[in-house]
């Protein structure tokens, strides 16, 4: 592409698929990346395809290096999927926009192009920190409208008793965009530590997302990250209490 | 509103209610949020109605969750009141502009919507900062013009003594710059420590431009708030004086 | 003036005064503010007039409180007078741009309109960090062509012995962009400590300056602030050595 | 230039020498500054010579202080070289963009010069921190295509076993957004301990890049400069030594 300039929101389309009303799923990175892990297990699974590549200049200006050492500019993508009864539009990438301007382009261009599909609905997935690990993470949810926030309920979603708080990045954002353009929506959030990606988040999230979307995947491959995860945390956590442990001596000897 | 694009301030208009030079007042959040309560407060007793809200890409990327799990973009919002001889327009909203450039953006936005009104009078109310607790905070001013400073005096309004000092963010911005159009005004600082939210130095602002405007209204709602951030208050402190005191015991211990 | 907006550079002249090859003249905020109060002493001495004010969206959003009451909106301010055989234009200010692409964007602003004024020299004027107290502050000098260089140095300008160093903001941006537009210039720094306004340095510069340009003015004013200034960091050195004082004595209490 | 001005990146160019399908080598600041130490040290042993500068409000708003007094408002240069059966195009300069925007910007506007001659490649240098020093610093390599990682393999540069990992800045961008207009490239990185500018590291990469190109170069000047620092870096250390014994000495003394 001669001349080809990166603005702030750069749409490259691979193909330009039909589709009906789809339904759009985010999973950008965040905390703990459980919308990340969560929305890549999803197109591995359902083997969504990729149909447009996203651009900015307010993502780092960086190449990541794959691992044969060869590398790609870093950039959002869009895959595509169509069920029988539903279709899916799924957004993930290497990172969010750097400034709060970046991330308002970036949610409307990607909302420009769903808009022009006719998609009304928006899954957006993401961790909810809690700071500490936690075994059997709950999904906490919050909705566009009162009818979706009791129909997640049904689900098993958790809603929030304390008033405030807030979701922050494109998980917000499409939403809240959305939501001016007539679209509607839920934010899914697995709890999560928030210090160390959560593949068994990502899984709390993935199962009710896909129950509520009719679909029957498998979960072998994020439970084999989780077993992963687990194991380097352990090890982790061993050398931790060893270094405090000798810290303490360190200390005694001190004082 | 399909393709809805918010660009550093976009207004939508909920109504259009004709008004005949209202005056501005102006409450977001600041210094132990003073403005933004005394402004929520005045809405509530006064009933005025909302008719506008502005989105900017300069606000932080995000929504807020309400109490039933729905969720709103974050934005500021303007309401107007008529009175029999009088006309209000109050801007109150979750957050101010991130940047220098996005301050002055939504300032002018404010500005070229009550411009058109006929506004010729602005007062924007904010917090002053001690870094004390202050028992009967005193309300500090500065004003456009110096026949509104001789004014404002007779209702007890302090005028700082020593000179230099500045007022950071949209309660100088509105003024500074609706005086570049003409228009006069006031900034009513409540004093206030600065680090927690203060109703009672927002009832002590309210009450100096209510008796200025010539509204009576009821302060039970702010005085009951006030009790509350009270109780919080010396529940914290009373935990700080207890963490410290061990604080001290350990150090005899390690000295 | 109704609607009126500011950008990152908008200039509202009072008056358009008829000049010819005026020599531009800067004293921002920086370093001690050395440069700001050898251009305010300048104006007040041979009696400048104020003939345009400069407003930007990238400075900071806040209006500065006068000693009765008033507010300015920040800006910066330029100044012309008439010689015999010369004419200056003095540029003060509260403030230099946030950012970047702000100082670019002002510094070229003020090219532009003295560019028109057909100006062919610029003096920027500022402080020297040394980081310690200076009792007899030399005046450093950089210019934009290696006569100017010589020219100054016959005034006792030092230039520097190490290679490498810069000079950041307007002082260095009017030289380096004027440059560009064919004009020529010198920064004259004087040494200070950095921390603390200093008066004295600013009385080394405004005495190199007029000299040069063969103006005869008073210093009296400068000297009194430097008098008032030495007795201030008096005041605090004794404060500072009494504090170090009990601070040792506590130290070792607990050794 | 009348009314010049900069925007996030202007180009002057001083000639316009006829070039075909040049090869784009890129050598800006960066880690242990190895990238612009090589390039500069390739322009001056094939005496490349300059045809162009690049100036940018997203670059410090700075001018440099020559030697001799004069200043230069910072900048990126491009030179040029005609070989007998190769061309190339260097870029270096005093700094890379302050924000992601502006580096994007700035690497477009070299991507649009040398395209427009033809470039389909692209060798971009840098330095890649360790954190420790090295003695025999190895070339870790990145390219935009499989072909060209495994040419370059036979040149003895190393393409790291672990995933994961990027290149940040001009080194990363120019390639990944030269990638976007067809055209190839690879990045050169010398190992160096990050914190001084390495000469020793810079030459192992430019012997790579050279005998790629078929160029013979003499690198004693380069060997000079690494001896220098090495002198430096010991006598350093020779002090920390010292500073780290004498502290011992005084925990010693107050445990």
């Amino acid at each position: 592409m001669e001349g080809f300039r990166i603005s702030e929101a750069s749409v490259v389309f691979l193909k330009k698929p039909r589709l009906k009303e789809p339904i759009l799923i985010e999973g950008l990175p965040g905390v703990g990346n459980v919308g990340k892990l969560a929305a890549e297990h999803l197109i591995d699974e359902i083997k969504a395809k990729k149909f447009a590549e996203v651009y900015s200049n307010d993502f780092p200006p960086q190449v990541l290096i794959n691992d044969d050492g060869t590398i790609k500019l870093v950039r959002n993508e869009l895959y595509y999927w169509k069920g029988k009864d539903k279709q899916l539009i799924i957004l993930v990438g290497d990172y969010q926009g750097l400034s709060a301007r970046g991330q308002y382009m970036l949610a409307q261009a990607i909302l420009d192009i769903v808009e022009k599909y006719g998609t009304k609905m928006i899954f957006t997935l993401g961790g909810y920190g809690t700071g500490v690990e936690v075994e059997k993470p709950r999904v906490t949810g919050a909705a566009t409208h009162i009818e979706i926030v009791k129909k997640l309920k049904k689900y098993g979603v958790n809603f929030k008793d304390e008033p405030g708080g807030g979701i922050i990045g494109a998980s917000g954002l499409l939403l809240g965009l959305g939501m001016l353009r007539g679209m509607k929506g839920a934010c899914l959030m697995g709890e999560t530590a928030g210090y160390i990606v959560d593949p068994n988040s990502a899984r709390q999230v993935l199962e009710v997302l896909t129950r509520y979307l009719g679909l029957d995947i498998n979960f072998a491959k994020l439970e084999e990250k989780a077993l992963e995860v687990k194991k380097i945390t352990e090890r982790i956590k061993k050398m931790e209490m060893a270094a405090e442990k000798s810290e303490k001596e360190d200390l005694r000897y001190i004082g």
